[in-house]
C-alpha cells in the first residue's frame, strides 16, 4: 500500500522532508572514478573507447568503424515498421516539431537614439551529440525528443550514441534515427559515449586544408561535438557534469517523478494509473498525490493496489510506489500548492474543478498537465513539448530541453559616429573608475580621428 | 614586439594551433582540491566559510553576520559618488536594461486542431547568487552586467558575494549594489562564495511555517540559491562546474580575448589601442588581429609598442601581447573569416570597408563589434549587451549572460476531450512499443470515462 500522510500528523514535517530529498544521489563519491575514465579517453582515444565497449557491452569491436551504425540499417529498420507504429511516430514527430518551432529563440535588432545599432543573432551549434540510453530499456521517443529541437535549431551534424549490449541495437531506435534524418550513430554508451562526444579523438587539429573546404574534415577519428544532450544513469550524468565547459550540456537529470494536485472533482482511476505510469519507469521514480479530499486519497491508494496486480512491470512499479510514493491529505487547495512548490516536480498534473485558476500560484515545474483529459503519459510521447525535463527539484533552475540548447546567441554592436561622440566620455569615466587606461584611450581614440 | 605570422610561412599551422589552444587550463588537475573544499562547506557550513575568509582574505570574522554588507554602506557609497561617475553608471544601467529587456525569453500559447492547448510559461528563479571578483581589481561594471539581467527576469532575491581582503570592500562596488537595488551582499570570495551559494547552511529544511508565509524564512543561516553567475579565477570556475546540477550556472569562463578582422580601410591607431585594451585585462588575455593588408599589420605592431610605453598597466599588457598576441597576414578577407571561425573569439571586431557584408560568414563569436566607431571597450561598459561572454572557443556552444540564465521555462499541456480521443490511440501504440504498459493504460483510461 502507498504511504498516506496527513498534514496534521505529528511527524509530517520529517516525512515530507524525506520525500523532498527524493532519490538524489551524491555524485561527489563517483567523481574520481568517472574523471579517471574520462582522462583515459582523452589520452588513449579510440583504444579507450573500444576497451569500454568490450567491458560493458560484451562484444569485441576491432576498430572505431565497427561502432558505426550504417544508413542502410536505419533505412531498413524504418521500412520494416508496421504501418500503425510508423503513423504514430510520424504524428509524434510532427507535433513535437510544431511545438519546438515556437520554442526557438529569436534574434532582434534595434537602433538607439544616436543611431547606434544593437542586436542579437541566433545561430545553431555545428555538432550536437545525442545520448540515448539502451540495454534493458530502449526509448525511440527519447531520440525524437532530443533530435527534433536540434533539427529546428538548424544543427547540421547530429550524432547519436547508445549502448548496445552484445552488438545488438534496437530496431525501433534505428527507425527513429531514420525518421529524424540522423545519419551518424555509434554503438557506445555510458562514460565512453560522453567522453567521445566531449573530446573527440584522432586528427582534430586545425589544418590549412580547411581554408579550401567548408567544414573541417577529419579523415580519421571523431571531431568533438559542441553540445551533449540526453538522459542517462548516474555515471552518464556525472560524466556530463565533468565535461561541462568542454562542451555545453542540457542538464543533470535523475529519476523521473510526478506530482499531482487533485480535489474532489478528480477521477480516482485516472490518478491511480497516472501514478503507476510514473512508477513503472524506475524503482527510484516517485509519484506524489496531494489532495484536500480524504475520500479520494484512500480510493486512489486502493486502486493503485488493484491496478498493480496485473501490470507487466509490477516489480518495478511496486517498489517505486512503496518506497518513494505518497498520498498527502491537506485541508485546502492553498496547502496543496504550497507543498507542491516545495517539491518543484518534474511533471505536475493539476486535476481540479478549475485547474487554470491554480496555474498562477505554481512557482515552478518542468511541465504542467492541466485537467481531466491530460494524462502525463501523453507528454512523454506526442503532446508536443519535450519530455526531457528537470528532476529532483531542479525545475527551480533548469528548463525542459529546448531549441535554445542547440543554439548560441551572439551580441551585435555597431556604433555611429554620432553615437560614439555622445557615449565615449561616460564610458571613459567608467573605464577610469576601474583603472583600465587602455579601455579609456580606446573609446576616446574614436573622437578625434577620421575613419582612417 | 607582437608576433607577426604570415599564412604562407612553413610553420603557420603549428603556430596557429598554439594560438587556438589559448591559455585554457586543464581543470581536471585541481578538481580533487576544489571538491574537498566544497565538501567541507557542505559539512561544516558557517565554520568552514569563516575559516576560508580568515585564510584567504586575512581578517577575522567571528560569525556569518560579520560577512554581511549593510544597506547603509551601499547607500552611503552611492551618495559619495562624484556626479560624473553617478551619471556614467546611470547611463550604463539604463542602456544595459534596455538591451536585456529585449533579450528576455517569452512565453507562448497555442491550440492545435483538436482544441488541445499547448504552451510555455517563463518564470524567474527565486534566488540568484552573483559572484564579483575582488582583491587586486574591482569591477562595478561586472555587478551591473550580472544584476541587470536578473532584475529584468524578475528575480526577487539577488545576492552578491565578493572577496574582501582585510575586510576592505571597494566603494564603487557598494555604490553599484545600491544602484542595482541589491540589498544582500557577503564579503567572501573564491570557492567559499560558490559553496555558500550552492549549498547554503543552517536551518534550511521545509517547515510547516512555510504554509503560513510566502517565503520560506531561514531564521539562521543562508538558503541556497538557484543560479550562480559571474566571472572568477580557475578555482571559482572549477567550483562552479562542480556545483552545476545543485544549482544552474551561467558558463565556465577563462581569460578574456579579442579577435579583429581588418582590411586596408582600418585605422591602425584604433586597432593598436583596442588590442591593448584587451591585453591590459590579464597577462593571460589574448589579442589577435587578422588582416589582408601587410602594411596595416606592421603599422599596428609598431603602434602597439609605442602605446605600450606609457600605459599604467604596461607590465600586464606587455606580457599578454608578447605571449598571447598575434597579427596574422592572409591573402584575402575570405581567409580572415575562415581563421576567425576557427578561433571563435569572445569579442570580435570587424573593421573593414563593409563589415556587415562579412557578418553572415561569421559562424560564432560572443559579441561582434562592427565598424570604425565601435571599440570593444564600449561593450564592456555601456553599449547595452552583456560583457559576460564565452571565452576560449566556447562561443561555439555558450552564449552571453542573459535574462534566460535567470529564468526557467515550464511547458503547459491541457488536452480537450476531443483531443485525447484523437491522440490516445497513437500514443498507446508508442507506449506499447517501449514496453510501458501503465503509460498505455493511462492514456486509454481517458477514453471511456467521464470526468469523474
Amino acid at each position: 500500500m502507498i504511504k498516506i500522510l496527513d498534514i496534521h500528523e505529528k511527524d509530517f514535517e520529517t516525512q515530507f522532508n524525506i520525500l523532498l530529498e527524493r532519490a538524489n544521489i551524491d555524485m561527489d563519491i563517483i567523481i574520481p572514478q568517472v574523471l579517471q575514465t574520462l582522462q583515459d579517453i582523452k589520452q588513449r582515444g579510440e583504444a579507450a573507447l573500444l576497451d569500454i565497449v568490450k567491458k560493458y557491452d560484451d562484444w569485441n569491436p576491432k576498430t572505431f568503424d565497427d561502432l558505426k551504425i550504417t544508413e542502410e540499417d536505419t533505412l531498413s529498420a524504418y521500412k520494416n515498421l508496421d504501418p500503425k507504429t510508423k503513423d504514430a511516430l510520424q504524428i509524434a514527430y510532427d507535433r513535437i516539431y510544431t511545438f519546438h518551432a515556437k520554442n526557438a529563440p529569436k534574434g532582434f535588432i534595434y537602433h538607439d537614439e544616436y543611431a547606434n545599432m544593437l542586436g542579437q543573432n541566433i545561430m545553431p551549434v555545428e555538432r550536437a551529440g545525442i545520448y540515448i540510453p539502451g540495454g534493458k530499456a530502449f526509448y525511440p521517443s527519447s531520440l525524437l525528443m532530443n533530435a527534433i529541437p536540434a533539427k529546428v535549431a538548424g544543427v547540421r551534424e547530429i550524432i547519436m550514441a547508445s549502448p548496445t549490449p552484445h552488438n545488438h541495437i534496437n530496431e525501433l531506435v534505428l527507425a527513429a534515427m531514420y525518421l529524424c534524418g540522423i545519419k551518424e550513430g555509434y554503438k557506445i554508451g555510458g562514460i565512453g559515449a560522453i567522453g567521445m562526444f566531449a573530446y573527440g579523438f584522432g586528427d582534430t587539429k586545425w589544418s590549412k586544408d580547411s581554408l579550401f573546404s567548408d567544414t573541417q574534415t577529419t579523415s580519421k577519428g571523431f571531431k568533438k561535438v559542441d553540445v551533449i544532450t540526453g538522459p542517462g544513469n548516474i555515471y552518464v550524468a556525472t560524466a556530463k557534469k565533468l565535461v561541462f565547459g568542454e562542451v555545453n550540456i542540457d542538464m543533470i537529470a535523475g529519476p523521473s517523478e510526478i506530482g499531482i494536485i487533485a480535489d474532489s472533482h478528480a477521477n480516482s482511476d485516472h490518478l491511480a494509473i497516472d501514478m503507476l505510469s510514473q512508477a513503472e519507469h524506475d524503482a527510484m521514480a516517485s509519484a506524489i498525490l496531494i489532495t484536500d479530499d480524504r475520500k479520494l486519497a484512500y480510493e486512489v491508494a486502493q486502486k493503485i493496489d488493484v491496478k498493480l496486480t496485473n501490470l507487466a512491470r509490477k516489480a518495478i512499479a511496486q517498489k517505486s510506489i512503496q518506497e518513494r510514493g505518497a498520498i498527502i491529505i491537506v485541508e485546502n487547495l492553498k496547502q496543496t500548492i504550497s507543498l507542491m512548490n516545495a517539491i518543484a516536480p518534474e511533471h505536475l498534473e493539476i486535476v481540479t474543478k478549475e485547474p487554470f485558476l491554480l496555474l498562477g500560484e505554481i512557482k515552478t515545474a518542468g511541465a504542467v498537465f492541466l485537467g481531466h483529459y491530460t494524462p502525463e503519459a501523453i507528454g512523454d510521447y506526442l503532446a508536443g513539448p519535450n519530455h526531457t525535463l528537470p528532476t529532483g527539484g531542479s525545475a527551480r533552475f533548469f528548463s525542459p530541453l529546448g531549441v535554445e540548447h542547440f543554439c548560441t546567441r551572439s551580441s551585435l554592436i555597431s556604433f555611429s559616429k554620432q553615437g560614439i561622440a555622445k557615449l565615449a566620455t561616460p564610458c571613459a569615466t567608467l573605464a577610469e573608475m576601474e583603472g583600465l587606461e587602455a579601455h579609456k584611450l580606446s573609446v576616446l581614440s574614436r573622437l578625434n580621428s577620421t575613419k582612417k
